[in-house]
Order: C-alpha cells, then sequence, then structure tokens
C-alpha cells in the first residue's frame, strides 16, 4: 500500500465541502487541511458536516500537501493568482474555475507564466468540474473520435433548478423580478460562466481554428411572471451549445448530436447531476493529472479521466 | 505546414480499405503504402475503390512510414507478431485487433515483450476500434469521471445487422439454421471478440481489481426459423456488458446505466455505426498516439480522443 497523497481544499463553498468530504472517503487520499477565510478556527467536522471524527479547523495557513483542489472563484485572473501561489508551494492544482477550462482563452500572459511557473517547480495544473469541464466539452470532445467528418455539433443541456442547490437557484435568477433579473444581468452576476469556453474547447480539439462565437442569454419566466431561470446560447458556424436552467424545466438531459459520418445522437436522461459530478470531477481527476507532464493543461491534455 | 506522417495500411479488408480512404481524405496524413497478401500486385486506387488518381499497387514489402494502421486478425497472438515486426521498423501502429483492447489479459508474455520492443525502437501501439475500443470501454470509464461512488454498470449494445455490412452479418451467424449455428459456435468463429475484454477495461479502470467474469452467447432466432444473429452477455458482480446483434433488432443503441453517485443514464439512439467508427477510431486515435510515450499502451493511457 503506497502512502495516500496529500491534498488540501482551497475553498470551502457547495463544492469545495463536497469535494473535501470526497477525499476523507478515499483511501488513496488524505486530507490534511482546508483552507477558507470564511470560516478560519472553526471546526472541520462541523463545517464539512462530517459524521465521524476529524481533527483540525479551518486555516488561513496553507498546510504542505501533494494536491489543492482549488475552489473560490469563477474567474481566471483571481484563480491563476491563487494558483500561481500553490504551484510556488510545490502543488499540483484541480481548479474548479470554469474559466480555467481553457485558460489562454481569458489571459494569455497569465496562462503562459503559470505555465512556467508549474514546469519550474514540476507541478501540473487543470480546471475541471462538470459543466464545464465534463458534458459540454470533454463529452462531445469524444464522441468526435468516433467521426470520420464532423458537419455541425449540438450541445445541449436542461437542467431543472428546483432539483438543485439553492446557489445555482439564486446564480440563475430563480424568483427575481424581471427587473431584477435585467439589473442583475447588467451587473454580470447571471451568466453562467463557460459556455463559449465549452463550445472553443471542442472547436478546438477537431481543429476548427478562429472560431467566431457569440453568446446570447434570456431569462425564463415562471407561470407567476417571475424569472424560473435562464437560457443561454452560444453559436458559431456549425456549432450551437444550448444551456437552460431554469425551476420546472422539462425533460432535465445532456444531450449531444454531432452530424457528420457517422452521426452519433447522444442524451442523458435527467443529465449529469452538477452538485455531485463537479466534486467527482476535481477528485478523479488527481491520478491522470500526476501523471501528466508537468505544466498548466485542459482535460484534452490528461489521460482518459475515469473514477478513481 | 508540417510534412505529413507517413500511413502505411496493414490489411485490406473492409475495415482496413475504409481506414486506408480516412487516411487519404486527411491532409496531415500520406498513404504511403498498402499491404495485403490476398490483393498483392492490383492498383490501389480499385482495390480501395477510390474515385480520384491514385498511384501504386498493393504490396508485400512493407515501406517505410511513421505510422501503420494494422487490421488483419481478431487474435493477440497474431497480431503480436505482426505489431513486432512493424514496430521493428521503426512504426508506430494502431491495430483493430479486438484482444489488443488489453493485450496483457490474453499472453502477458508476448504484451511485455511488445512493450519492451516499443521502448527499444521508440514508438507506441495501441488497440481501438468502436467496439472494444470505444462505446463499450472507453466511453463507459469516462463517464464513471463524473461519479463519486460507483455501485454497478450496465452496457448494453444492439445493432440491427441488416443495416450493417455482409461479413458483419456472417460474423453473427444470420441466416444459419440452428444446427449450423452450433457448429460455427463450436468452431468458435461466431463469437464476438473483445467482450469480456471491454467489461475488464471498465473494471480495471475504476479499480475493481480480480474481476470474475463469465460470457454466454445464444442465438436469436428470426421468424423463419433461421438464425437472426447473437446475443452475448458478459457478467461479474455489479457489471453487466450486452451485446445484440441480428437482423431486425428494435431500438438499435449504445446504453450505458451507471449505478452511482450521481446516477448516469446515456443512450445513443441507433448506436455508433461500427463499420464507420472503426475506421475513425483507427485514424483519429494517431496523435494521440504519437504524443504518448513509447510503448505498448492501452485506451486508458492516451490523451482524451478526439476528430482529428
Amino acid at each position: 500500500m503506497t502512502k495516500p497523497l496529500r491534498v488540501v481544499q482551497v475553498g470551502l463553498g457547495d463544492i469545495g465541502r463536497a469535494a473535501a468530504r470526497l477525499v476523507l472517503e478515499k483511501p488513496h487520499l488524505q486530507l490534511v487541511g482546508a483552507v477558507d477565510p470564511k470560516f478560519v478556527g472553526r471546526p472541520l467536522m462541523e463545517v464539512l458536516d462530517w459524521p465521524y471524527r476529524l481533527e483540525g479547523v479551518v486555516t488561513h495557513h496553507i498546510p504542505a500537501a501533494d494536491v489543492a483542489i482549488h475552489c473560490t472563484t469563477s474567474r481566471w485572473e483571481t484563480a491563476a493568482d491563487e494558483l500561481a501561489a500553490l504551484v510556488r508551494l510545490g502543488m499540483h492544482c484541480v481548479t474548479s474555475c470554469e474559466q480555467a477550462l481553457l485558460p489562454d482563452q481569458h489571459d494569455t500572459a497569465r496562462a503562459a507564466e503559470l505555465d512556467r511557473l508549474c514546469r519550474e517547480h514540476r507541478v501540473s495544473v487543470v480546471g475541471t468540474g462538470v459543466n464545464p469541464g465534463f458534458v459540454m466539452d470533454t463529452l462531445p470532445a469524444l464522441l468526435t473520435a468516433a467521426c470520420q467528418r464532423v458537419h455541425s455539433i449540438h450541445v445541449r443541456r436542461v437542467v431543472d433548478v428546483a432539483t438543485r442547490r439553492p446557489a445555482l437557484q439564486r446564480k440563475v435568477g430563480a424568483g427575481l423580478t424581471p427587473a431584477e433579473f435585467d439589473a442583475q444581468l447588467a451587473a454580470g452576476t447571471l451568466r453562467h460562466v463557460g459556455l463559449t469556453d465549452s463550445l472553443l474547447f471542442v472547436a478546438r480539439a477537431i481543429g476548427w481554428e478562429d472560431v467566431d462565437v457569440s453568446e446570447k442569454i434570456e431569462p425564463v419566466l415562471g407561470a407567476d411572471g417571475r424569472v424560473a431561470g435562464v437560457r443561454q446560447v452560444a453559436h458559431a458556424p456549425n456549432l450551437v451549445w444550448e444551456l437552460e436552467m431554469y425551476r420546472g424545466a422539462p425533460e432535465p438531459r445532456d444531450e449531444i448530436h454531432i452530424e457528420g459520418v457517422p452521426p452519433i445522437h447522444l442524451v442523458i436522461r435527467n443529465g449529469v447531476a452538477g452538485d455531485l459530478a463537479t466534486p467527482a470531477m476535481l477528485v478523479n481527476i488527481i491520478p491522470q493529472l500526476l501523471a501528466a507532464p508537468p505544466g498548466l493543461h485542459t482535460m484534452a491534455e490528461l489521460c482518459l479521466p475515469h473514477f478513481a
């Protein structure tokens, strides 16, 4: 039996706490600490809602570890600086930051600098999750491997947010008046981050360069006239990525339609539950991350992900 | 523009010819020859049924190439010897040999020797295709990445062979009398090779070691009392792999059902057409094969496959 990998959880929101609990369940991983300014000093057992004996408290200071699971932000600029600090401590990093799916798309200089730092410290960094990270990018990219030709791709994710965590419902504006929705949309807090990134991830994988993407977002109204959630669409020539996340959305599913030779029409009934699957992706990718050459990677540069 | 990779096609059955045609379509690949004792001396243009001008004839001799696409056999013992000869010529190899999905499952010594040869000659070898290679192994393995826990997996492929190439119909015994079927079954020519391998590929990926698999096969009879095809099942504790290939099979599909946290229920309507997808897999995996460290690999050890 090899020694378990030491893992530190950075960021203790819903996803971060779930990832930390999953680390606690895995015999090949050892949770050596959890870091979040919001919870400093509070017992880990309580913050993680962990039913068994668990020593330690949430800290400010980052303990020595082999791997950091980073869940603090959706924005690459913030993530890049935090990841750089973790890399300088010699840690491999998995981040849930949505814009880390394709970092150079957001800040080429910061991405190049983080890649250089990774090589210097002989560690790797990758961004993943369920969306972005899996259902709208890694999975459709894999499916194209079975195609001799690809004419067009339509990826659609329909989520009934009534079945999901309250934070996600707030994120899509559920319960707002249309005017409140417009105000929050203008403030930039409602948009799902990463839809265009998912489209570009697949476009880049299949060699469609310089794709011109436009994205639009609109509220979906409920019977009470209030906002039930959003419909967000990214499209480019022959590529349509649609995300519908609202209360009561019918036939929740993940759907991928490739027109090509052969055509492929895939449906995941009820969709992949993001609240559960994102922590799984973050933890399951660790072996592939450690096996990769040092550097800042995308999911296309790691070996086949699977349950670990 | 980098120089195209030189590819030689070894074996010119249905799949081999389709792979060679696909190589001809790809600007980053150059078909430098095709080898098959059955067609020696015949014009490539005619053997490949290629509508454009194409020089050259099928040869016995293997020309210098960077990559060989090997489509001659389902059996690992035969494939291993042929692949060793290609590796000694300095070629990376992709093989459609079904048992090459998990070579060490069939002949540990030959697999170890081929791996050593690959390292010596600084090239890589992998076995792939649509089944095995994609729908019943690589794809379900990837899906488990989104799971915190996996309780059981049920993979089912239903193919209406009436819509597929005649060779596949013969392979599943379509048109035989039940007595002829039994005779051919006893002779070992009817079984789909690779079903247990696909199950074991996923079991190994998710860390379920020493899985005890049993496989059974039975004819499916048509209304005329003749054999329409086969139903073949491999099962192990909490793992069921079912393959139904017969004329008139209703609702053709690829289906993957993971009971776990979260559960995942995926359906590919009409299934992935193997006659088209196997050549695609063989050709699309080439970039990942060349990027891998030298050695004999499985699909789990290569970076994410995608259209190339």
